[in-house]
């Protein structure tokens, strides 16, 4: 492409309601316009990237066997009042009259119509399994629409809805959609991790969230950099490193005048805080409990609330601490306590030897305190904490790191929920009807291109991977206009990258060096290749990758193939 | 494409609803599936068809170096009442409120949009000229869809706007997207014209529709065989044939006692219709006037009011005929009439001598009729009437025909109708503030298919040109299950012909020779391969295209050089 025949507009300025930088980038390098609130235009430079991103998307998702469709934008309301979400879905559904009031939505989401099509179309289990996607405009009326195309209220999404005659069935081609979702993100070459989810208002056992990963995200995440694990951080699963060592210590009180929290009492005496042992005070299902964890870790309640026979739980107030313990908060701990104090310990804990806990006495802890020496041995032993960095990765390949993380994809195991609601169902071998089992994927196209940028940019501007540039390649002649020998060169330089298979740019608008390399980083192209007289003299072009620090000279003769090697042609 | 997996549902039936051939068709192909009342699905064999008339689409416009872009489906009211077309626009607009109560519609065009875009993007005369497309959903909430895609409410469309400094430009944009639409239907292997249109609701100067050519076309076309040149009909120039032969006969009074059209006249008279003349009595700017057409042609009231100088005209009553000629209708003609008479007279009718036309006196005509010997020369000669099937063509290359059209393409010169409205303006040489030129381009991408079927299909179902066709060759083996040698020769020819870039479908569903037939003829699939136990013995296979009587048999070894051949590659 000529940058003459092109349309680039770039601005200095970003928009003053931009919070986030790929919003704020995207802008500026004039990838999207904004039409209203959560509207955008995508402009010919960002609809490159858009259509690189979706023909990965679309690649992947027929390699996977799904067959693509196109369904309505506009949905009718009577199918929604069958599975009772007409109602349900709330004012993020954009609710729309016809000419004859009858009452449609600009469809946020197709569960609805796909299901519909399933129990017109499927008979049989012969014709099972199907797995149906479209790449599509959705429309979700959030109420304070922002940060650009990351929560845009249009979008582009490809959904995809599985059909089966069993649940084995449908876990394979979850499998599929969960290999074929890496597959996307390991082509767009971003780094992602797929976390287990909680299903949300979609519904249905079983799914995971493929997130993008970036400082700037609203998920907390853990994961480990040595595997592919990853989880929500409130999920992840702790696990205790190494197994208890044998006491060497001898229990003792240690005075603790003003020292109510781990971090001062471990500060006090000198050890580290993993040493010392806090008592969170419940009440579980009336019984007063204390929760053991180490003075560096957080109790996970919704971790706490899956321990077995554990139904409700909550805070002990300060009059059941005193009246169980006979002891202010600040110096409570496990031992010598009632027979009737029940004691679950996280499993950190119940490795340590010879720790530091409360002494049920103010003022005072214990340091060498030891399980089955000065304490029972804990009643259960359980997860029940928050992960921290550096803690071992739970499928033992390495240690965990926290992040944040973009949520662009998401997987789910739906069962039954809509094809019961909708009766969609096929005769078995045996000429009995059956319900069928569903899943259902989905992408937020439009979405992952602000992650990506997210994901990758710096102070000049975006960086993105090559799956996703707009271009592989900016050519920038220096002083086209008063030079044939540049702009034969650049000319000749540009029809052999494009003769090669190269999406190539030839930057040919007259525009000052300055202002061409300043866009082309903006605009995240990988590699710049510039021209100019002084250069060719010696017969040299020069090449910088957008994220070198130098430039470096290439022989014209050198530089097709050295840009077809970069770009691993 | 292995059949079995990929989904082909096909029905006996054809909806009650479908009037058309092509809505009947693409339900019973399980093209598209009905949502609502305008609202389909298109199935995955439909969205194969679908799509390969969008790449060819993009394809032109990039080759005429449009940039593509994308706008919302949801754009805000007030864009729209700059233009004023918020009211004007009618209920085909379907509007929207959003969870905050302000207004929307969903984009039924995309004019507004693309001049806000515009105006904010573009500041100098150096950016210009510029032509922005995209492909994309659309809503026109028609009172009555039907014709299944052909009409329906949501609707795939290719929409290009440009902007300009001139006239001239913009018509040289014009005239380039003109050769865009003639390339893309041409590619599309359809029948085609561009004809001149009125410009509608759209509102501007100078505009061509694109008519796909068939017998259920909502328009009545004149078009000639030999040339490119169309009309609609009703707009086609009427050209008379030849030159005024000599007087040989003398005008004389013929009985014509119940004869009172030309018809009947001709018919007693034993002579062409083509030689009488009827004159229609008009009162036109309260002058009572005859309109002279040949007894065979039909007055066309609006090239009438275009005649110069007319400004209002009617149908003159039965008494304004009796006290202008003194005669009642039935015989009235241009012989002898009072001088306040005005004579205005058809092309063809000029060139008539020895005509017949009424006598002005009950129960009389007049046979040999002369201008310039019976009465005076016409005082205005014009085209008047309507063309019909036979007349010279206006380009002089041939002669018309009438057929049907179904508009799928039309193109504008807006000229400043949006840009005026909105302040779309730039800079220009001098630094003066100039309205920009604009142009508009549309293309019905969906309605398209359903053109392609109205336009080609015959009893057994559709058949489509091979740029359309959902797959290029459907290999269909006998006895699959019970021959291995059918087995794996239909398997070898399958992968021989992916290879070889061929677009196939292996039907490997195990259905009976009679069932796979039907199926492949309903689709329309251009050419077809039978594998049996019976031709392998001989080294054969079968062949038969859509459109051909008898299949033939093909050598194993030569089918796939053999089908390439037809496949033009």
């Amino acid at each position: 492409m000529r940058a003459s025949q092109f349309f680039i507009a770039t601005q200095k300025e970003a928009p003053s309601d931009a919070e986030l930088i790929s919003h704020k980038l995207m802008v500026r390098a004039g990838l999207i316009k904004k039409l209203g609130s959560g509207l955008y235009s995508w402009m010919p430079l960002g609809l490159r990237v858009l259509r690189k991103v979706e023909n990965i998307v679309r690649d992947e998702m027929n390699k996977a066997g799904a067959l693509e469709l196109l369904m309505p934008a506009v949905q009718p309301k009577e199918l929604w009042e069958e599975t009772g979400r007409w109602a349900v879905f709330g004012p993020q559904m954009l609710k729309i009259q016809d000419r004859h009031e009858r009452d449609f939505c600009f469809g946020p989401t197709h569960e609805e119509v796909i299901t519909d099509i399933a129990r017109k179309e499927i008979s049989s289990y012969k014709q099972l399994p199907l797995n149906f996607y479209q790449v599509q405009t959705k429309f979700r009326d959030e109420i304070r629409p922002r940060f650009g195309v990351m929560r845009a209220r249009e979008f582009l999404m490809k959904d995809a809805y599985s059909f089966h005659t069993s649940v084995e069935c449908l876990v394979n081609t979850y499998n599929g959609m969960h290999t074929a979702y890496s597959n996307v993100f390991t082509r767009l070459g971003l780094k992602f991790r797929a976390v287990k989810a909680d299903s949300g208002a979609i519904g249905g056992d079983g799914s995971q969230e493929f997130h993008v990963l970036a400082d700037s995200g609203e998920d907390a995440l853990a994961y480990c950099e040595q595997s592919d694990y990853a989880a929500n951080v409130e999920m992840a699963e702790g696990v205790a490193t190494g197994s208890r060592a044998a006491p060497a210590e001898t229990m003792r009180e240690v005075d603790t005048p003003k020292q109510t929290t781990c971090d001062d009492v471990a500060k006090l005496l000198d050890i580290d805080v993993s040493k010392t042992v806090k008592s969170v005070a419940l009440v579980v299902d009336e019984v007063f409990t204390l929760a053991l964890l180490r003075g560096d870790h957080q109790l996970n309640e919704v971790k706490f609330g899956k321990v077995p026979g554990v139904q409700n739980f909550r805070l002990a107030t300060e009059e059941e601490i005193r009246a169980n313990l006979n002891c202010p908060p600040g110096f409570i701990g496990p031992v010598a306590v009632n027979a009737s104090v029940r004691v679950i310990a996280d499993r950190s804990v119940a490795v340590l030897s010879d720790f530091v806990c409360g002494a049920n006495k103010p003022k005072l802890h214990l340091a060498g305190v030891n399980f089955g020496h000065d304490l029972p041995e804990p009643a259960l032993v359980a997860d029940i904490r928050n992960v921290v960095a550096g803690d071992a990765s739970p499928d033992g390949k390495g240690t965990l790191s926290l992040c944040r993380g973009i949520e662009v994809g998401h997987i789910f195991q739906l069962r039954t929920k809509y094809s019961q609601a909708m009766q969609a169902t096929y005769l078995d071998e045996n000429g009995q009807s059956q319900v069928m089992e569903m899943g259902c994927y989905g992408i937020g196209v439009s979405r992952i291109v602000g992650a990506a940028i997210e994901q990758g940019h710096d102070d000049k501007g975006i960086i993105f991977p090559r799956s996703m540039a707009p271009f592989d390649v900016v050519i920038c002649p220096i002083g086209l206009d008063k030079s044939d020998a540049v702009k034969q060169a650049a000319v000749a330089l540009y029809q052999q990258l494009q003769q090669a298979g190269v999406d190539v740019l030839l930057d040919d608008r007259g525009e000052r060096p300055g202002v061409m390399f300043a866009e082309s980083d903006l605009l995240g192209i990988p590699h710049r290749i510039v021209i100019g007289d002084r250069g060719l003299a010696e017969g040299n072009v020069e090449y910088k990758g957008r994220t070198d620090t130098e430039a470096q000279n290439l022989q014209v003769t050198d530089s097709v193939a050295f840009l077809r090697d970069k770009l691993g042609q």
